[in-house]
């Protein structure tokens, strides 16, 4: 059997990447693409099989466009994984670490970075479009000086050497990623349901939505709200519940939950990410 | 009695002008500032009276950096409005909506224009860094067949022409501004409360929240969510209800809310914007 085609936003070597081999193990083949509009695409069309992509980050927060993108495509949330997110400096082989002066990277990743650079004042930040992309571009065509922070994948990627490790400034920087397929599937080990309501236009409306699973005991992981467009201070609830859909108290949840919302889908229910 | 000198990010003609015209009238003088941060910075340094800023829009979401800041700055929310935002094609004096060619606006105005584009296929679109920067810009160097997508304040600062208006594909396009100030104020006719707080991390912690205000019949407006940075997987909750601090009702929903959390700030109560 072919190995499964993966499809990720960014260049080879993203943290995306690092997220998959971590759900899935090293023999998948991976599918990099530009946008996450794209890397949707690639699995509605039936170009991969599968795709990873960033849901929220333990310091920035959510990635609203993925929520957005969960409701606009009909693909199934089969699992999830949190990755640490570890910045390291990564240049082409034979450039020593004193050498470095100018580092290139996302603007998200080097402002992660800030108590490196305080403490390296020779080392000037360079915003680049991508993370792996600046180590691509550098091993590539090497500028004198010039290393870059990315992944571990990335180096590993374009055959770059690791100069330093855990430059972030906050060690509990996590993003957790979802992986999507176009079919539904439900391991027996699945424990974590995602789903997406609008409430309907009464008073106590979300507040009638959660009772549903507080009256039975039903733990809610992360709630999140999107605008109804065209419906001026409407919103899409995302909520995602510690439970298992053949489970009868969650079936029965959700039964209720319908009877107070004008919208229920149930997005997936897949195994829970270690934290 | 001087002006009140009210801040706003963007430069001079921008939609948060707009609503603070809409506001507060036209006798308030303005202070344009670069970045969202520079400009609560501006109200606690004491350099402004007030600042506007826009918190969330009916089709693109929360500002979700304004929630963040909200925390950060100990400002006080005095005062809301809702824009709607009408976009208008503008250029500077002697140029007919014939000759137009390229047309520079803020890629978010561009991709809301798209049906004016599609009818129009000779008019280029440019990303430009600001909507009302893009007519400063036109005005102070008129490039041949350039005109702009901005806010009507914008032609009228610049002195340039509204050549067509009602540009934007959804007419429910609405943005809500909020009013910030260093001193607390209460109007005697406040009727919206904004609050923030984290949950103790129990089964129903959220559900307990919401709970006492739907025990009282208060009526949320709203809820956003923003990680706990350092906390991995716990959050802050804004969240804004229908009532006054004064209410004998709204006193006890407060109190009983500060039972079930670890933190607890009103961030302002203030007059409902009309929709």
């Amino acid at each position: 059997m072919a190995a499964s085609l993966v499809a990720f936003q960014g260049e080879r070597g993203s943290f995306s990447e690092e997220a998959a081999y971590k759900l899935l193990g090293r023999r998948i083949r991976v599918l990099p693409c530009e946008t996450f509009a794209a890397t949707f695409e690639s699995v509605t069309q039936g170009r991969a099989n599968f795709c990873l992509v960033p849901i929220e980050n333990t310091l920035a927060g959510s990635v609203y466009e993925n929520f957005d993108l969960l409701l606009t495509n009909h693909l199934h949330i089969v699992g999830e994984v949190n990755l640490r997110i570890v910045h390291n400096l990564i240049a082409p082989p034979g450039m020593a670490r004193r050498e470095v002066r100018q580092v290139y990277s996302h603007p998200v990743a080097l402002a992660q970075c800030s108590n490196f650079f305080a403490k390296n004042p020779r080392m000037e930040r360079v915003s680049f479009y991508d993370t792996a992309g600046a180590v691509k571009m550098l091993t590539e065509r090497p500028l004198r000086g010039a290393a870059a922070i990315a992944s571990r994948i990335a180096a590993e990627v374009y055959h770059a050497r690791i100069l330093a490790t855990h430059l972030e400034d906050h060690h509990e920087n996590y993003t957790r990623f979802l992986l999507l397929s176009k079919t539904p599937r439900v391991s027996p080990k699945a424990s974590k349901v995602s789903i997406v309501f609008s409430t309907r236009n009464v008073p106590g409306a979300l507040f009638k939505c959660l009772s549903v699973f507080a009256l039975r005991d039903i733990d809610l992981t992360k709630m999140e709200s999107r605008p109804l467009r065209g419906r001026p201070w409407e919103y899409f609830f995302y909520l995602d519940f510690i439970g298992n859909v053949k489970e009868k108290r969650c079936q029965n949840a959700l039964t209720h939950l319908g009877e107070v919302t004008n919208l229920l889908r149930v997005l997936g229910c897949y195994e829970r990410a270690k934290r």
